[in-house]
């Protein structure tokens, strides 16, 4: 018997669905972020990227790029084995001191990556409370439904940020069973904001553990870059934080924060924490060095804040049909895969723009779109080129403007 | 409610237990592997460490830390994205070319970490062939085991490297079943290897794929490092390798080799991987320059079994419990958690030679053991300092040596 089949089938059926995906193979060029080079087909190109989660671009920051050469060159590359097999390294030590720091709890837990600590952190929780009832809000992100799914445990999915959904299905359970409410302080994709406020309060009212994902926010908003509960003075109410290093601190890694017994428990008992080296020191270093920056800098979160306004005018202005979002990310709707994905193709083959399409499984069939991420150094220039591209392979591929801006042009 | 209890209960257990677990706090000195300084709660110590994952030292070669510096220099720190999402960096795409090569496979796909590579690759690949039968030998890594739970396939327990046993099973099934054996090259534990041939001939006789885990063989044995497979001339034979870039090339992350559906396929359909942030470009460059310097330079291969045999032969001759092992692990019964822990707390604080305990869940309860990995870089006198430091402890501690060794003191 030949397997070949069962494998080529699969990709097929992938084709067939206009969802197969081409990765872009970049290279950032440090110090001229968002510019990279495409290695395409054809050779090298310029390009400027316009979807990468390195928000701030502190992937690039001289203080962070210092702090991994600076590590690597006095302790090596890797860690050299699992956190207990003589991978805990003291910039790893160092590390989790600084994320407990910025989210103001006892103590913090370093992943590999934010999936990770995602999935232990989730599943390892809700396996020591015994009977526990999981809450996930229904969009929430694949790494925390494969963290419910490996928790083995009830859960029951309340409708996107609706906390009246939420609180029936509190009101429903038995006050002294365990129950997590597990929720992202900011949905990527659409860039819209949990009510933090209101589900701890009904996390008070219904004796409920709070577990929110802070990956898209952790850097960018909150004093110091604490994120979004502590922007929303919520923080002390919140009993874990998950975050990510590789977004807003450009670098690579998970983590969880929360009270020292929580901590040492997930420590102590999550299969995926055990069993995987430790993060190499100098990734470590760099990731503390960029945590630390952006606690004493807000320079880089003002003016994420005012290029990411400034895109969504430009791009309203012409209109482009910009989907409603309160944060630094910028959805615009197309609605088809295949014409995502041609638009994106030509984006990048023509003006030299990376803006990756997402189609499903990132988002629902039928809400396929271009997803936008502004950064502080994405120039008045690069942000008209960008509107001024983007119209052209509007009209090339088929898709509609908002009237009254057609009329005005 | 609180729930504080709940996770100082499962502490307590753990206590109990006599497995609660102390990390170490280490700093790694480049260019004087395996020494390092330990963070003790009285301030930092010099120490040697014996019981690294860095198998051949190649996190300290300075061709592996020349890579990653230079890499950071020009590209800056993380990756930037997911693999989809921006995330694709050129060092990444030559690191897969370069495994492929290593394993003589058409394509490789790179993952954060060993742990989930094993877990995302099986669980994909079983998910993708109907009604899949997963063959696992029952000493496989607690990664491989999550990949099985994941795959949501129905699995067959062998007795571990009995492949009687593995037969039995297989000649029980329909021929057109898909089945997939699953195992590791070299078991890490009791360093032990797997039938290779007869597993592929076995394979090959009831139509099942292969799947081999070579995360503590690959760039340590067979030709240019390409694993045990390769030394049996069985490479060719095996559907899917699987590997790290954390042991032997001394860096972070995880792969599997396969023919290029096998992989486009785990590519596209693995939430584990579609859904993590790309490896760090510097990590990515340093681990390729681990494997090209290992592809061509047999010294630290050879020099890695000198020593190994070295150091068993120095313990075997003051009567320490070695247990038989063919490879690079050397591993000292204790079989009791107080003792093993109370051994390795004191060749730290006393003779500065770090060695991890290695208890439950890693270990089956009543096998609690030293595991000793020498490397390339262990000299004589840190090899006869060793078993001097191993002789006194097991005196104080209370543990038995052989006799005719005593008697020839």
């Amino acid at each position: 018997m030949t397997y070949d089949h069962f494998f080529s089938a699969a990709l097929t059926r992938l084709h067939a669905e206009r969802r197969y995906r081409v990765f872009a193979d970049l290279e950032r060029i440090a110090g001229r972020f968002p510019r990279a080079v495409w290695h395409s087909p054809d050779g090298p190109r310029p390009v400027v990227i316009w979807c990468s989660n390195d928000y701030l671009g502190m992937g690039q920051h001289p203080k962070v790029i210092g702090a991994m050469i600076e590590t690597a060159t006095r302790m090596g590359a890797g860690a050299g084995g699992t956190r207990n097999i003589a991978g805990t390294n003291h910039p790893l030590v160092e590390l989790e001191s600084e994320i407990a720091d910025l989210h103001g709890k006892e103590a913090a837990l370093v992943f590999t990556s934010g999936y990770v600590s995602n999935q232990a952190g989730i599943a390892t929780i809700a396996k020591l409370l015994p009977n526990c009832l999981i809450l996930s809000d229904a969009w929430n992100h694949n790494s925390m439904i494969e963290g419910v799914r490996r928790a083995g445990a009830e859960k029951k999915i309340w409708r996107h940020n609706d906390v009246d959904h939420l609180e029936e299905l509190l009101a429903a359970e038995a006050p002294e069973r365990p129950k997590l409410i597990i929720f992202e302080a900011l949905y990527s994709m659409d860039g819209d904001i949990a009510p933090v406020k209101r589900i701890c309060d009904l996390a008070e009212r219904y004796n409920a553990m709070t577990y929110i994902d802070e990956v898209h926010s952790a850097g960018m908003y909150g004093r110091g870059g604490a994120g979004i509960a502590a922007r929303e003075g919520a923080l002390h109410r919140i009993d874990v934080v998950e975050g990510t290093l590789a977004k807003a601190f450009g670098c690579l890694g998970g983590y969880i924060a929360a009270n020292a017994d929580i901590i040492d428990a997930v420590r102590s008992y999550a299969p995926g924490f055990i069993f995987t080296t430790a993060l190499p020191p100098a990734v470590c270093a760099a990731a503390t060095a960029a945590i630390r920056h952006l606690k004493s800098s807000q320079w880089e979160r003002d003016r994420h804040q005012e290029r990411t306004a400034r895109v969504k005018s430009v791009l309203n202005a012409v209109g482009l049909p910009v989907m409603p979002s309160e944060t630094h990310i910028v959805p615009v709707m197309v609605g088809d895969p295949e014409r995502c994905k041609e638009a994106s193709d030509l984006l990048l083959a023509e003006h030299g723009i990376y803006v990756q399409p997402i189609n499903y499984p990132t988002v629902p069939r039928g809400s396929e779109r271009l997803r936008i991420t502004p950064t502080p150094y994405h120039d008045d220039k690069l942000i008209d080129a960008l509107g001024e591209a983007l119209v052209d392979i509007w009209g090339r591929v088929g898709l509609p403007r908002r009237h009254h801006a057609l009329a005005a042009e």
